[in-house]
């Protein structure tokens, strides 16, 4: 079988990494010559709704997607010639934080309070309603921390105005969450869903840089967030893999984003599951039965690298560390690769952190001490 | 960093997919086209010691291979101009039954009985010291139960003489062992070693069928397989994955052959290991640190497909199984791909042998029952 994806970047590539050893082949579709994806897999260099591009995917035997911002009239036309997987429409349902928030309420989701912005009394009555601080973000396109403001006081927004409106915005409740927390759903044609465990996720200027899987202490989060992942992929008669980002205060948590892909916050999934978010998600696309998503015993610790690799052979050398080098060029804020430390128990876990000790940049250090404090 | 790979078969293909995410990319030489590594790296079709082959794999960062039997020649030439792990030298030691059994037991490690064969009275001579049950061989180019005829009385001769001679061979004592099991070895090219657990291994008509790891009741045996193998691999200044693979007869081991290369018996290692065979000889081939060998919690069960492949989804049904296409066609005694479940347990273990009671043949259901014993 060959699946046809849109977009070639670390998803993709990573889609094809787990695709392989199954037999599975790549059409990777990215209008940018010598995507991440390239390097592993056949890639077409072409607009994602030019006629090439759509010819090319139309003789795979199905179609998905490594980003949602894919236009929804190019894969509605694609879904005519061949399965497209998940739908134009569930990926449509996340290129928009108002109509995402609001079916989530729908779907009886917490949620941040949200109010659409399209004008400046919209903000100004969305104030009054939502309170302070709050977060002013476009409603498309955003990710990663982009095309968004936090508003702490009034006087923060003349500023977040100018740089944002001319586009349809969103305010939204700022939540003073104890963490963030991640629930990776798998769901096939047939309707069946598994779960993987939580992930407890941490970011820095809004993108993820650290996961540590399954979430500790979550116990009594976890079948909370799958009933909300349950009813979101039933809701949009889903199938993949995808991911809801959860905010967590105590036992409760709000549902924030999500996200009709694999997802960052389950690149641990890789080597801490019994079958990862990517091979999950080819099953899924493919037709085939689900893998079982619980976690292998012990702990996941994700690291992210952003920018530029740190040399590989310093963190090769901690015994159980996972190597992932998307073949990225540098580039300030640029994800480019990252490490998944699995251990069997807590003891080898802090062995395995004494040797990453210089390695790991020291935000980074103090994060994952406040989430698995040391032992010793 | 680019590595080079002589032999495109299905062990190209495995080292290929283990060091994509790993950043590496792959040039695979192999005279026929579209070799199972071709499906997932770039393909020069071309003979070993050809000028393009040469040039090419010169530019790469590093060569390895994917079969012993690479003409020495070729990879001396290669040597001058780029690292070839392992070397041809402890290549060219495997292609020689007598000579490889010849150091097994100049360095100490019980072997069974042999002789090297040339003309018809040092069969007869081979027999009188050896006595029969015995294996006659040829010494070169034999793999897979190829090659060899088994003497079981002096009737047997003429037809065996018949078959086999004109070329060297050699005479080995049949070895009335409990059971078959292999040790993989990792070595860097600083010496250091680490070693797998052993894998009990179970073959029909001379081809690997099924293995168990960690070999089952095998803690008194791993030692002194850690001994032999680490004997050979230092003597051979190896570099990459070694596989010894040995006679076990109540607490004794010895050695039958191995492999300067990846091996079937330790395909396991890719889902049941914290550190598949595949990635280490790469980490080994490229001078990074290597990984950890040992088993991932739990144990882990490999089935061979020889011929066809069964279809995919009924086994993929099974939580636990990974799924592995070679990509090959069909054809009788050929290794066209194998599934590796690992269970967390033995419960698990037998949970999902009950979803494989109909996929199993009953030799290989009857092998397994022997191996592992069912609980309920």
């Amino acid at each position: 079988m060959k699946v046809g994806i849109l977009g070639g970047g670390q998803l993709a590539r990573m889609l094809a990494e787990a695709g392989h050893p199954m037999g599975l082949s790549f059409l990777v579709v990215d209008p940018k010559p010598g995507a991440s994806a390239s390097q592993v897999a056949e890639q077409l260099v072409a607009d994602y709704d030019s006629e090439p591009a759509r010819d090319a995917l139309a003789d795979c035997d199905a179609v998905t997607c490594d980003f949602e911002n894919v236009p929804a009239a190019a894969l509605e036309a694609l879904a005519e010639r061949v399965p497209v997987r998940p739908s134009a429409a569930a990926l449509a349902a996340a290129q928009d934080r108002f109509v995402e928030k609001s079916r989530f309420q729908s779907l009886d989701m917490a949620t941040p309070a949200f109010a659409a912005v399209d004008r400046r009394p919209d903000l100004l009555a969305a104030i009054d309603r939502i309170g302070l601080p709050a977060v002013l973000k476009t409603r498309t396109m955003g990710y990663d921390g982009k095309g968004q403001v936090v508003l702490r006081d009034r006087e923060d927004l003349e500023a977040a105005w100018q740089r944002l409106s001319g586009r349809p915005l969103i305010l939204e409740q700022w939540v003073a969450f104890d963490h963030e927390c991640s629930i990776t759903v798998v769901r096939g044609a047939d309707g069946n869903k598994r779960f993987y465990p939580l992930s407890r996720t941490w970011h820095a200027d809004g993108i993820l840089r650290l996961a540590v899987a399954p979430c500790p202490n979550a116990d009594r989060l976890q079948a909370e967030a799958e009933r909300m992942a349950g009813r979101l992929a039933d809701d949009l008669d889903y199938v993949g893999c995808l991911t809801l980002e959860l905010f967590a205060s105590g036992n409760e948590l709000r549902a924030n984003e999500f996200a009709p892909r694999a997802h960052n916050s389950a690149h641990w999934t890789i080597e801490g599951a019994r079958c990862s978010q990517f091979e999950n998600h080819l099953r899924a696309v493919c037709g085939w039965p689900l893998g079982d998503p619980a976690a292998r015993s012990g702990i996941s610790v994700l690291f992210n690298f952003i920018g530029e690799l740190p040399e590989a052979a310093s963190w090769l050398a901690v015994d159980g560390l996972a190597w992932h080098d998307y073949g990225k060029t540098a580039r300030p804020g640029r994800k480019v690769g990252h490490a998944t430390l699995v251990a069997p128990d807590r003891e080898a876990l802090d062995a395995a952190r004494a040797g990453l000790e210089d390695l790991l940049p020291s935000d980074l250090r103090g994060a994952l001490d406040g989430i698995l404090p040391r032992r010793a």
